[in-house]
């Protein structure tokens, strides 16, 4: 997963990126980078780190101008290499870069298609890269000396017709503005928002509300499904329905997992979902746990603890934050002629003893993926004195890979796929182990105040790909490229910090 | 506040002592620092910067050895230079490296008689490098080409007599042992275990027990208030009470504020001093807001959270995390021709305005000092929509300086400095305030069942400085030279990445 | 004035590489960079900095693969930005870096075309850019997929027939070979070796001989004005006259000043040269200045030393070398409040007095440009008690401007512009001044046994520019650009360490 | 070697001090150091690597005061640790800082006494460290809170009698000046020099007069053997005679190879030197190779272009500069996987062939040591067309280790270490090789007319240390601990870039 964020200005933006990209970090903290223009120039910075490591005073000095884009990430190992950081650049036509959060499922195939077709080298695995050049071989297309924003989204629409996915972009087209578009079913978030200054209204597009929130900007609403939004250098801004009009099914991951909870993505509330996944829970548990004996709800933080703190009021039990979460992370040094030292959950967590001594503890995670981190806490929360130890996880078992941008490991690792919930409880030693129901959880996600969103991507949790274009041979391959990604771990890396990813 | 470490391992210590700063970094992030001794060579490495950034490969890779002590810093300003790292180090006698947390009180006369008695050159502010020149002026006395344990305490004695104030200390003897004492009154906090390997046992020092419970060591004991612990490098330990014994008066704001939840100081939990510290208050407000029309509990995260945890299941009141922290730091830059931009609390917490949006809501803190960022935050949910904004603070109004070691602001920064509770709600926009009791803090961190500890150092909220020694005259030097910091930010800085502490 | 390497090998290039670049360094030091390709990826690492700077274990050990190109950085100042390290880089059509050397006259129209007709954006002031450019403009425009030889030479006809100017350029074709060219009338220098391996034939394409030297490459031949090499990835050689052949007109700075003395341009032995040089300008010292009394012959370091060797043995004086150059670069540290130190030449020269007291000195020099150097030397000599100082230069008067890659001052900042030599004399106080005559100088490099040239580029001299499009126009418009960035130093800098070329 | 100086100046002295180590930096380029105190305080910068890479604009805007010492350090291999910068620190007595040029010769037998007399713990194997503790001892026994001048040169008197070698210190006394002494024999340079200002007379002490030369100050004297100088922090300048006058016995060596050749020491010029020694050797040829069929005299670049050029004025042949050194240090990196290449001479020299092609060449160094160098260039020449190749070695036969400061291989590696020229000659496949006698090195640098010195450290040629206390078995040793150096390349290493040296 990523964050993105594109801004039109009145004066210098590269503080106002940067703020949104450290808001944002939740969504990728592994790499970021920057973009700007200015007297028809363009000053990059990127690199891997942190978003307070990769920009330094020397770098904010000369990323001039105001007109920007910024990106950080999360890898996605298997279809896209650790090591390309973004913005991605090519200089013809107009010079264009772009950020993206997402995943394209057709990606082999445009790649192929924008070599044969365009002669364009793509000089690294990742979908983003191959995104650019159908981009700007549309665009080329076109043939426009000076593109007027109906041109661009003439070609943005033959865009859409070539590449699948689940997708958020923002480019910037040197000279004339930023381009920022979403998937045809809205599967990753877009927003817009805009503030008032004394030089006339600036625009921001970014991943998530709350990067607009802490800069200022006012929401305006969020980008729709196969929408297009262009806001010219001149702060003009225009929009494009580019695909048939439909209603967002965004991805169920962000509002179990991934966005912040004081983010709203198409006008659902993270956090109140959040609350009725815990709602939602604690009901199934009252009707499958009859006369259950918990004494106590512990969460495992930081993500659950709005899911859990609500099962515990639904429940009447207390809830106790007995696991602290380290906030700084640690690392493993390996020294010449050491081994690699086991990496353990106990360098993120420690419990408050007492709040498990004797107790019948239920604790709540987001979701279980691979179930050796439940399995670790589970140990430790017995090492600290816990009678019985129980687990719920606010999501349905993950089962399915993931293709639209969310870094899941391959279905052989999941510990759900293809096996039931009492087997997963077994595996990772558990006393008893409840699963949020599917459909609890997407009503647990619907709004129908506030919100026309009635379904979702729920394709990790069901299998069913809502692009339609994910088959068997398409998942077998990225089984088998992933296998592979982990396998070779010794191929030469690129860094951006030298390399150009060109 | 600092957070130090020593260990005496049977193999490489530097992973350990690494492990235990970045669990301790809380208690301060913006230096950090190691000194290693292998084959009577020591190997040091300190910096500003987080502990991830100090520490790269290339320098744990120098740290040889299976002794060293370790160092987190978090500046006291206006008594110490911003600029200084630790551990500090002289050569004469032994090779003495050095690491303290906590405030010395008579520093300026120490450090006349150190250069004076022993023309020891004292190069920078800190109390730490006096303590040090100190520390190794009667060291030097006792005159012994091989110090024995009882040498070491003998002088440790003399020590005792000469410096005032709260500290506790780790400092590695080259060649012979890690020393660690505490204060005669058990200001500052200082905790010891074993870990038990194939090669015998093991030993840590450290200023708290989440240091020692993370890295597997078992928590021993805390070191008493004038004791001092010797571990030579055979590992074997020496103890020795070098003032008369009494029961430890540890710092209030330890439990209120400062040590992680999951630490135990003097036999207390502070996670479940805090949950009194809510309850307590809880009780507070049920007696002086009679029929109070509270709607909703909100913590302003993180450290509150336990306490207004308890308040709401006390008054019965629905817990709502409606503020979220943002944990990425930000930064602003500061471009040619710009001016600096008022840090704002909205780079640090985002409210969830459902939560706020027309209810009477009970802001939670654990203290207020300054009173600025409470009157944000206040702001803050009356934009998000609250009906009233209430705060609640567990602690009691801070109204004089802190002399050892914790970084509070001069007196007349303090918002409750001669004000009363009253005034102060006006000032910060709140429509209610309430204030812990200082006896209910007290009461709340006692536990009779686990701890001795009766009383505490309370001097930030009574002027009750237990040393003895603070006179006007001494906290009038104190509020001058706090001035004399802040108007003088352009003298030449040291940094330690270059410039050696001496 | 920059140095240029191209290398197909049979093992990785890049130590090759960077040795070449090192070799070549005197050509220019102030950025470097270097580009492979591995499996159709492209590894790229530049930067400012000298070779040793920039590439560091870390950015080699990426730089994979068997084929690559390299540059070294001196900035031509008014045509070409300071700040951008080359090669540069196009993905469209197939992924193409250039590196370059020599200046193109008439950029201006190019960039103008380039993005006119292919919508290209140019994000630097550098012709190089503009160049690379032009060459993908043209390859794309032939439209093949896999594009042969025979298709790359009639692309390049294109660009021969666009660009002007003097040019020596390399060019990696991702997957397909290297490319290097020529300008038609041979200005700047280029030649090609090959080194015979246990796997095959390697091949280098390099600015000077000294570079395939050093690397056991055998020098095969100069590259003829107006031809292309082709060195596909088989290690094929294809050659390609691209413009009617012509003998070269190479660049007579190139003998008197640029090029390392062990080099050997278009079969003219530079170091053979300056001993012409030298025997020259002592036939005219011994016409002109009948029975001179000089003492000693003094070189300033280093250039002039070849020459002046010869002056003094022929006209049987003793040779001296009575300034020592300093080795290492100082540097200049302006502190806060601290006005800029005039750099002086006693930085980096250093007198013997005692060749220079009570004698008639002749000191000598390749070439007098702005003439403040001459004029400090000639101050020095007289401090270090020289009863006469005459000065002699390797070259005639330099009085216009180099438009070929040369970075000389504008017109109005030479010194002979416009002056007599006696005016010249006068100004930098000596007692006498001889200059070199262009006849002379021309007959000192022509070597009629090795070398089939007779004529060379002498405009800065005489200003004849054997391109022909040079005009009254072109050299205002350079002179007042040159101005202009002098003027300007504050403009927002690209550094190529985070800013990409684009 | 090592380069040292010392300023005391009216404002402040950080550029002087980098620019006097830029030009010292012939004498050690692996490791600079500066320390400058104000008001009390010292600034310390000091790292491996060139000055211009140790100082950086961030650095020296620390190194505050209008006092400080500088040190440029040539590693001392087997005596001294490769990885410690100077200068050194101790805090006690006063804030001692120090930086020398030379070796000790009872290092051992002080630093056990250091340590056993005062308890100071030395942590490196560096001499120098040593010597600080020696100095910082003996001036704590006098015990003065202010020491005078007189306090200060009566505990150095005391220095000289414990310490024996080679040696020339700088050493900053924090609060009160710069002391600088020389070794009782004179073997290692000093020189002070003054510049007058308008805010009075500064004062600088160096080890080459270049460094006052290029700074503007004017020569004094060379400080005598045996002779120590103080600079008080008011500028009064005092001298004291510590060990018995006499005349130097500088070490032969500098005027050898080590100084640079516009240098003076102890009045003698080391150009002038070397033109004698390239006369006596000259007149040797005449005697020895009678009728010899030499056609050109090439120098192998630098350091014995000087002698050179006298050999073939003096024999009355062509001098050539048939090889060109490269200026830019290349490097060859170890890519995983790869053994290491074998050092070239041909990365730092390339000849001119027709220099050699068919000619009898008489090359001329400086001096021969392992001899690896001498064979590759030989065979450089032969391949290069040479008929027949000569050498001509500027200093007699090297068969003895240095042990005043000089890194110079063990015996056993120096190739005349017990074998005849002769023997010599064939191993290096020379066709005729001539060493200079003894006897007319040392006439060639005695100066009758300005300098008193006629006797020098000749132990490198003939085995005889001056300082009396060099017996087998200290030889053995050094050979034995040269050799251990050598095979443990493993060590852990230091790095003053964050190792202190305490």
């Amino acid at each position: 997963m990523c964050g993105i964020v594109g801004v039109v200005g009145t004066t210098m933006v590269n503080q106002v990126i940067f703020d949104a990209l450290t808001l944002l970090q939740h969504r990728g903290q592994d790499a970021a980078g920057m973009v700007t223009s200015h007297n028809g120039k363009l000053f990059l910075r990127k690199d891997n780190g942190a978003v307070s490591e990769v920009f330094r005073t020397r770098h904010m000095k000369k990323l001039c101008g105001t007109i920007g884009i910024g990106h950080a990430r999360y890898p996605t190992a298997g279809t896209s290499s650790s090591a390309e950081a973004q913005p991605f650049y090519v200089n013809s036509p107009y010079g264009i870069s772009l950020a993206h959060n997402g995943n394209l499922t057709n990606t082999k195939k445009l790649a192929q298609e924008v070599f044969e077709a365009d002669l364009r080298h793509i000089n690294t695995t990742s979908d983003s890269e191959v995104l650019l050049n159908v981009l700007a071989h549309e665009l080329h297309a076109e043939g426009k000396l000076v593109p007027k924003p109906s041109d661009i989204f003439n070609s943005l629409e033959r865009v859409y017709a070539r590449i699948q996915g689940g997708y958020a972009v923002v480019s910037l087209i040197t000279g004339y503005g930023i381009l920022a578009f979403r998937d045809p079913d809205g599967i990753r978030p877009l927003i817009y928002g805009s503030r008032e200054t004394a030089d006339g209204t600036e625009y921001m597009v970014a991943s998530e509300s709350v990067a607009l929130d802490a800069a200022g900007f006012k929401v305006e609403r969020d980008i729709n499904p196969g929408e297009a939004i262009f806001v010219d250098v001149n702060r003009n801004i225009h929009f494009k329905q580019c695909t048939p009009a439909k209603v967002a099914r965004p991805c169920l991951f962000e509002y179990v997992y991934f966005a912040r909870p004081d983010t709203v993505i198409d006008n659902i509330s993270v956090y109140k979902a959040r609350i009725n996944m815990g709602e939602k829970l604690a009901e199934k548990i009252e009707e499958e746990w009859l006369n259950h004996d918990i004494d106590v709800v512990i969460p495992i933080p930081d993500t659950s603890r709005t899911a859990a703190l609500q099962i515990a009021q639904r429940l009447n039990i207390p809830f106790r934050e007995g696991l602290v979460k380290n906030r700084y992370i640690g690392r493993t040094f390996i020294m010449p002629g050491q081994t690699v030292r086991r990496k353990s959950v106990r360098q993120k967590l420690n419990p408050v003893p007492f709040e498990f001594k004797d107790k019948v503890v239920l604790l709540v995670d987001d979701s279980i993926v691979r179930g050796t981190t439940s399995k670790e806490i589970i140990e430790m929360a017995r090492e600290a004195g816990a009678k019985k130890v129980y687990i719920a996880s606010a999501a349905p078992e993950v089962r399915y890979p993931n293709v639209y941008g969310i870094d899941m490991p391959a279905a052989a690792e999941l510990i759900a796929h293809g096996r039931t919930a009492e087997e997963i409880c077994r595996l990772i030693g558990a006393d008893k182990l409840i699963f949020q129901n599917l459909d609890d959880l997407i009503n647990a996600c619907i709004d129908e105040k506030h919100s026309n969103v009635r379904e979702f991507d729920t394709s990790v949790f069901d299998g069913k790909y809502i692009t339609g274009n994910i088959d068997a041979e398409y998942l077998e391959n990225l089984e088998k490229a992933r296998n592979d990604v982990q396998k070779s771990g010794s191929e030469p890396q690129q860094s951006s910090d030298m390399m150009q990813p060109f």
